[in-house]
């Protein structure tokens, strides 16, 4: 699994496949996730959602509903300071229970609070709410018409987020393009399919003190948002993150129940519980925007990249949730991996009365990859290049700055890309199969290791210690099922030479552990395992001091293996590590208990230019390159991935196992999104929510095989040379499996999903 | 209540008389005792108990109680490694599930886990016992004698502890005295009496994790002898102390419940509640050491102590438990309050087969105060001096150094003598009532801010920010109903310049908060409340740098005072402290998440010489004097309290109305154990264990007047000045009411408690 790279013996603990340190935990049952919380006379809440996709609050008759026995609360719009919620200080768009008008089908109406579900159920059908319906739009492009109905009074021809990027001189760049070609890319809507629904507990007590149980990503920002909106000082909040069922950008966002039950708690002065159905989730829960592409590329006759126009769509749903953020990182996706001289991108994102949109894995990149990736093979072809060799050429390169001011301080991307055509046979293989109904299709990622837009601040950490030589660490990251407390405890583990099992990870309870502001943008391991790393070693360098004096050594001599901390040029020289740890701390008057702190940002990295969006925005870049091979049935469009050949240039696999589980992961979900996956919704009403009408990849579907190398690159800013896994990967799995069904098929569908039908309808045109 | 010393207006918080901030959750009942913690599928656990003082265990047969349906789990000392435990590495005597002999009647036996609690409880009946009894010792003395049953194989004469102490030369001292003379004086049982019985949730995980919910006063020696006991590493045993009615010291020392319930959700999987009945408490728990004085003391004609010898025999009980602290305080007490510089102390603790015995406020001081006090005002009749002025002519002062090495750098003593006496009209009432039954009586009391025999390390603290710029205090301190959390946030609060509102304190949990060895031995404030202010100020002189940057000025030259931070010489020029912190870590790269650190230990005090016991053991030394006005029925024997002049030195009251609360509750159970407690044990049995035969003083009961005053001495090195209140108060709250009685009647009574009967017998045989 592990090929290449670095000697691994340089490490004890980093670097070595463990499993997670959770995963039994969750194998047996016994992990708690926010649904499994109970507390004594604890109630059941429920929301009550608006029926229509746009209309106007006249009047709300809660009376019924609070005289049914068992009910002990009803809110409404009236019972909030309406204050409006927004990822972004720049979009405070929404009311989370409003007072005026709904904006979609499922925006919060009321909610309930009863001694059990079925009376909180019933209470709902009590409330008798008075509409009057107003016109609604669906379509983007149709919203921004003059004239279209306007969803927010504040946004003009309902434009949410409207970005215009231009870098080099894009005109003279075609002018000087040897090949330029226009076409229309589009994306569906997906959703994030975690298999944990959104559930929180809330309990507001006699002291002021509200305490929210709540499967989020972000337990600070949460703790921010819910201060925020309901007018409370943030030290009364306190957030709590149990085990957490997938998150992939999904439980970022507020989408209302952490809100509803508080303030239900806070007016009935008890516990509230309020746990969403998949049903509801997938109703009326965020997901990701849909994207429109007008790309307009040139290329010289080798097929280098000279310039880029795109003109891009995205349907933001009723509000605007990570809008400014995913216009960002649609931007930045033209800027890597690909080395692009001229850049031109006219953006908007539009408001209809539909679900709004949320961070997603691969966030506002996987689009503009699809759309890049796919457009990149189609001028291969027409120049009759190897699309292997054009992207080799166009590959960013360590050492290099892009034209947006994106340092790249370590790239493995050409040597993935020779991987990837090695495993998959690229070159045997590709373009000579398609007699066999088979093909190979290549794609590559760039990925920011947190982009600078979303972090508001350092990740930090402390480390303490037992009185037998154990380490307890503190940290705000968020483990969602990534893996980051594994991560956390191998890192304080090698800084201290301890084994992973003699760390204990105390992780995301916002008044337990240090400011961390959470899981996404793939920052986590990057920022958070920086801080961890920090504090460790702050730990390290109090105790070799009190080592020191007994070996009578200076500190620098030391080092910290196995248990013990040695001199290391004569390593029979050592103290047992628990010695030591008793000797700084328990010793009397001579003692002081150990307090490691760490605080991490990338230095390096820098405010993108609130106008021309330059700027080196992250403190790194991970890269991949992936070929899928894919078999298809000319007959029923059926297509089955055979192999997927996967490189990945994350720095440095802090633990390959789980960087795997990143890569397959990936794969799976592009694949998914690729052939599969599409949220239907008319007239604003989604008509599929359920995974047996929306349609994700199963084990059945899985490629017949999945081959990996980890490019090594050891990252100069990343702790212990690692760069983010989760999350760009995906952009490539998506494109690649697109290009392998044009290798073996022909044609191009351009329109995400690639259903059967689709891909049977263009066989019939390309053979008429 | 705040009467004299220093201006208060120099603080804006500290001194303050604000009530405990989790006096309004306690009060509306939303505050949560061990027993309300409740997780799925918990199980109820019950002891079984030896119903024999002294027997080997031939053989339990639990086979019909594990196939009661219901029963999960039994558990019998064949199921624990038989590691011993003992509250000192000295005296680890007992297995806290014994297998091979049962040593007092209460002493466990087996345990059940059961679905509920009457299934557990049957289940016990089934469980067949067969014991072969062995003869029993319950006298100290006679424990001591040749041949008495042997307890514990290791101990000779069954002796658990022996001290000899030897300062000066006594022999030349009663020389050399004018008056020497010799009294036996004897201290009974009593019980801490605290509201809330033993309970705890147990629940062992299949990562190997053990958490635990304990009414606990030290959740990290919790932590230690629970991961010693169980034989796991302490990282992996996790201790929370929820909200604890009551301590007193009767819940430091393991007593079998957490153990029990810990091994039983080991052994099930699933987590164990054990609760104590009130009952079950007070017949099995542990209680406060009865000792037996043989008093010899020697002085000039004015009444200047010259000698003293003590022989002491105490009532271990079936276990040592503190009993080497106990023998430390002992001799301790008669170091201080009074100056003495020639001291022989012969002590032995003997074990009996009997309930054994722990600290308990006044711990092994107050026995000795009662001794010493009481022999004091004999001597000043014999004599015809003035009791208070003999007392004022012998009170240690600041600067002097005593016989056996403890240095006083704070004393407020003289001054609380004159100042008790100015309230209580001493010179106008004291020896002229007796006409009309009343009398005054005189006590004084000196008291470590933790005797270094118990502390084990420092104390820490960590302080961090919101957003917003409130703190969050994590702090290892157990507030037990002595209000820590409140001086906690105080503290904070004084120091950052914010108000106690602003503060959120989270505390005593084993794996969230840094190291604190515990509530005990009155060293909470005086370690704690240290470790709260560094960490505070830590955090100010980090924040102070990001100020002086922006106002231009030294951070020298900055104060934080109401919620601003402004420069001294000029306060016009200030920033909102919300503004600061948001400077300090929301910037960006150039911001830093701040984590304030703080670890204290007196540095001036020292280890006790483990031969002589000489040595500075405290930081500081406390002080109070206290005068009681009794009215006593000659008829019947009945005593009233009519009024207690208190007079405390406790360094600073950090908060007066706290400070008030300690020193009226230390009155009230002074008063108790002079008049009314006695926890009767026949044959190794309590025959008292309820509360309505165990005779505690009521409201009813309590003096009609309680008048005080705190005089300030600005301790060097306790927090803000402050020294210990809740603990060293009662020593002499108890004398000073028998000395009371003395002079309403002229009688001597010797032996606690002092009933009515007591008192009608001495005025027979005096009248007689």
């Amino acid at each position: 699994m592990f090929k290449g790279g670095k000697d691994m013996n340089e490490y004890s603990v980093i670097g070595k496949p463990f499993p997670r340190i959770d995963s039994r935990l969750q194998a047996t049952g016994q992990a708690r996730f926010a649904a499994d919380f109970v507390l004594p006379r604890m109630l059941f809440g429920k929301i009550l959602r608006s029926p229509y996709p746009h209309a106007r609050i006249l009047n709300i008759d809660t009376r019924r509903a609070e005289k049914l026995p068992g009910v002990k609360a009803v809110i409404t719009g009236k019972d909030t300071p309406q204050i409006k919620y927004g990822f972004f200080r720049s979009g405070m768009d929404r009311p989370l229970l409003p007072a005026d008008k709904v904006r979609f089908i499922g925006d919060n109406v009321a909610a309930v609070a009863a001694i059990d579900e079925d009376i909180a159920e019933e209470a709902l059908d009590l409330i008798k709410v008075e509409y009057e319906e107003l016109p609604a739009v669906f379509d983007p492009e149709e919203a921004m018409k003059e004239g279209a109905p306007r969803i927010h009074d504040f946004a003009e021809r309902n434009i949410a987020t409207e970005r215009h990027w231009n870098f080099g001189d894009v005109e003279k760049g075609f002018k000087e393009s040897h090949y330029v070609r226009e076409d229309r890319f589009a994306t569906q809507v997906t959703v994030h399919g975690y298999i944990e629904p959104h559930a929180c507990l809330a309990s507001y007590d006699s002291s002021g003190k509200l305490t929210v149980w709540a499967n989020t990503q972000v337990p600070f920002l949460l703790r921010r948002d819910l201060a925020r909106t309901l007018d409370m000082p943030y030290h009364k909040v306190r957030v709590i993150k149990p085990h957490v069922g997938g998150g992939f950008g999904g439980k970022i966002l507020l989408i209302g129940l952490e809100y509803c039950a508080s303030l239900l708690s806070k007016k009935t002065g008890l516990p509230v519980k309020i746990v969403y159905s998949m049903r509801e989730d997938l109703s009326f829960g965020n997901r990701r925007v849909p994207q429109v592409y007008h790309l307009k590329t040139g290329v010289k006759k080798d097929g280098t990249l000279v310039a880029q126009y795109a003109k891009v769509i995205c349907d933001s749903g009723a509000f605007i949730g990570p809008g400014p953020l995913t216009a960002y990182n649609t931007g930045l996706a033209f800027m890597e991996p690909y080395r692009l001289p001229n850049f031109k991108m006219d953006l908007y994102r539009a408001y209809t009365n539909k679900v709004f949109c949320s961070p997603q894995r691969g966030h506002g990149q996987i689009q503009t990859r699809f759309a890049v990736d796919l457009q990149l093979d189609m001028i291969a072809e027409e120049l009759g290049l190897d699309p292997m060799e054009v992207r080799a050429k166009n590959a960013l390169q360590t050492g290099e700055v892009t034209v947006s001011g994106l340092r790249i301080i370590s790239s493995g991307l050409p040597e993935a890309i020779e991987k990837a055509a090695e495993m998959s046979e690229w070159k045997k293989k590709r373009g000579k199969l398609r007699h066999l109904n088979r093909g190979l299709g290549m794609a590559c990622s760039g990925f920011p290791c947190g982009a600078m837009l979303t972090a508001q601040s350092d990740s930090a950490a402390t480390v303490e210690l037992t009185e037998d030589g154990k380490a307890i660490v503190l940290t705000g990251a968020s483990d969602i099922g990534q893996g980051i407390n594994t991560i956390a405890a191998q890192i304080v583990a090698e800084v201290l030479g301890l084994t992973i099992d003699d760390v204990t990870v105390l992780a995301a309870d916002t008044e337990v552990t240090p400011y961390d502001p959470g899981s996404f943008s793939s920052r986590v391991t990057f920022y958070a395992g920086n801080a961890i790393k920090l504090a460790a070693e702050d730990v390290r360098n109090q105790l070799a001091t009190v080592a020191a004096k007994r070996l009578v050594v200076s500190p620098e001599h030391l080092q910290f293996r196995d248990g013990c901390v040695s001199i290391k040029y004569s390593p029979e020289r050592k103290l047992p590590f628990a010695e030591v740890v008793r000797a700084a701390q328990m010793s009397g008057p001579e003692g002081k208990i150990i307090i490691g702190r760490g605080s991490f940002w990338p230095r390096n990295a820098e405010w993108p230019d609130p106008v021309t969006f330059a700027g080196n925005a992250s403190g790194s870049w991970s890269f991949s390159a992936q070929v899928a091979e894919v078999e298809v049935d000319k007959e029923t469009g059926q297509v089955k991935v055979l192999k997927v050949s996967m490189a990945d240039d994350c720095g440095y696999p802090l633990n390959p196992l789980l960087a795997q589980g990143q890569m397959e992961g990936s794969v799976s979900m592009g694949q998914g999104h690729a052939m599969f996956e599409d949220l239907r919704i008319e007239d604003g009403r989604v008509i599929n929510p359920s995974f047996m009408d929306y349609r994700m990849p199963t084990a059945l579907d899985a490629p017949r095989e999945h081959e990996s190398y980890d490019v090594i690159t050891n990252d100069p800013v990343g702790p212990f040379g690692a760069k983010e896994v989760g999350e760009g990967f995906i952009n490539a799995s998506l494109p690649c499996i697109v290009n392998a069904i044009h290798d073996a098929t022909g044609v191009w569908v351009k329109e995400l999903p690639i259903t059967p039908e689709k891909i049977v309808k263009a066989l019939k045109e390309k053979g008429g």
